[in-house]
């Protein structure tokens, strides 16, 4: 709740997925989070079935909330929530309480300039909820007091609410030269990376636990990395480099410039378990039920190569990338990225069988 | 909520308001509207304070639900949600309840085909308040079952579900050869209009009779019109009037034909206080706290003419000639509209001078 104000965050920028329904939509080019939530479904559907305390609740619910955080236009959205009801209801009919079982509501969030025409137009019409779109930053309140019983967010809590500022200060220990990320880069620069997503989560956690019932379960799906292992190993990683090798030749044949490249670096981070038990543990607010970290590529059959890999990060960061270096070199770029794919083929393989997928299920103490 | 589905109307069609931020937006030409709300407002403030018995809620409730039906893409419903929560916020106050003051949320509902994302871009950035949008036909169920503490509707209920197909079918009694409207028209015509808007009645009431919580107010505020005055006295009659003999003249000079024409009928409705009323009770579900008809034309000033007229026409009525008529013809349609607004003037300002504006409060039992 805006006005609330004074644990809000300011969101510099907002990056939505590509909206509409084209060939470079995220709607049409969102396979890999599809996977992902595949493989966060058996987890959820656990944690649902031994976890979820339906009568911790009012005994007297009549509407089961949830919120989808960071939905973007959908598909994926709906099979999740889908996913969730399903469980939630068997877990009503397990205990012999069908009768009481409440209406479901499911609260769509994004930042305001997601394409929500776009996902209300998509709206399963035989869904078994009623919805709603919640525009707004999830770093703060978002939600009435107390008034969520689940909540899920796949892919979103990557994006940080902005790039900490010393990674284009050329003073700056942590100017981030010729490259877009922090993979392969010095640690003065993952050190900024992993300062701000502290901080991002500090605002995020906190607003969560104003919302979240007691009882109440939240299931965050993101980008992880095992403890101790550089990013460079893992499939984004490998994909940041590409993205950052493909804009340096272009730098160096003058399309663009070096400058360019130094000033652009991508808001997204990928946390260890142990990072995000710390940031949990010191928020205070939630009991850590699992802290998972999954190999969804793995499960990705051999056609998901080079074209799949760059048509899901070109959904994803066209965007942003249009934003700073503008829209009429996507297509060049993405066509050197697709080249690299094949040229390091090798690498961008043994990634996936790398643990890239954090599962984190907190329980609302 | 879709599933829910047995007493939910197909909507056949829905014709959102102009959307984005330009000259002829709805955005931009709402004028008459937010009058209105103006004028709903006084009565508003008192039945919150005189009617609403926030002690009939649950003792502990923690968020005040608030629905906004037929938002449309603001300003106006910012307007008045921002009206109905101060009222809300004193009633606590008068009562000694203020540290019992719930959190709010409001559900801002439309169709689908609503221009959301305009509405969440515009959203004011310190509303005291959660805010949802919500999509979909207020004929069907939206919200969960007894959920709702006030629910407000400004200028929507006017639009039926569907034009009547009798009104289009040359060997009806009810076929509305020349004219765009019942407005003027032969009984067999309006009894059409009549018949489809208590049929939605029905399933608007139904739907909310469901979703409010007992002793929750639902204020609707429509056009509506004097027992037994005829419709071409108030002031939308005599601009339908006006449309229909600008659309005639076009289809006499062949730009369009008047096949067109009569195949062309406005899906809105003005109901008496007498007719809301017997529907109201045949519903059952709610006690009429008041029912009104109000003159807001006559607050109006004089500056507000026939192009005011014309701009307040053409945001709410462009999408839906255009969709039949094709939008070449709008620019020549409308100027031939603002000729007649002068040619018509005294019409016009005299029905300003009726009550046209209806305002029912019910109250859940």
């Amino acid at each position: 709740m805006s006005s609330s104000g004074k644990e809000e965050v300011a969101v510099m920028e907002s990056y939505p997925m590509n909206g509409g329904d084209g060939t470079f939509s995220y709607n049409k080019n969102s396979n890999f989070q599809r996977v992902a939530t595949n493989v966060a479904r058996e987890t959820i559907n656990e944690v649902i079935a031994e976890k979820l305390d339906i009568k911790q609740f009012s005994p007297a619910l009549t509407t089961f909330q949830i919120a989808d955080l960071g939905c973007s236009v959908g598909p994926n959205t709906f099979l999740a929530v889908q996913n969730i009801i399903e469980a939630v209801r068997r877990k009503y009919e397990s205990q012999g309480l069908s009768s009481q079982l409440p209406d479901f509501q499911v609260l769509f969030n994004d930042h305001a300039s997601n394409d929500f025409n776009t996902l209300f137009a998509s709206l399963p019409s035989d869904r078994p909820y009623c919805a709603a779109g919640v525009p707004g930053s999830f770093h703060g309140r978002l939600f009435p007091k107390a008034s969520l019983h689940f909540v899920h967010s796949s892919y979103a809590l990557q994006w940080l609410c902005k790039v900490p500022k010393e990674l284009v200060d050329p003073n700056s220990p942590a100017f981030n030269r010729g490259r877009v990320h922090y993979t392969s880069a010095p640690r003065e620069v993952s050190d900024a990376y992993t300062s701000q997503f502290a901080k991002d989560m500090v605002t995020f956690l906190h607003a969560r636990g104003e919302e979240i019932a007691s009882g109440g379960i939240m299931v965050l799906v993101m980008p992880g990395i095992a403890n101790g292992i550089p990013y460079s190993r893992v499939p984004s990683g490998v994909m940041f480099d590409l993205l950052g090798f493909s804009l340096m030749d272009m730098a160096k044949e003058g399309i663009i410039s070096e400058a360019q490249v130094d000033s652009f670096n991508l808001p997204v981070y990928a946390p260890s378990p142990d990072e995000m038990t710390a940031l949990v543990e010191s928020n205070g607010c939630f009991s850590i039920e699992r802290m998972d970290l999954a190999a969804p590529g793995s499960k990705i059959d051999v056609s998901f190569g080079g074209h799949a890999c760059m048509l899901h990060l070109r959904a994803g960061m066209e965007g942003i990338i249009s934003k700073h270096f503008g829209s009429e070199i996507i297509d060049d770029l993405f066509d050197r990225f697709l080249e690299k794919t094949n040229e390091f083929s090798d690498r961008l393989n043994s990634a996936y069988r790398q643990g890239s997928q954090l599962v984190a299920i907190l329980k609302r103490k």
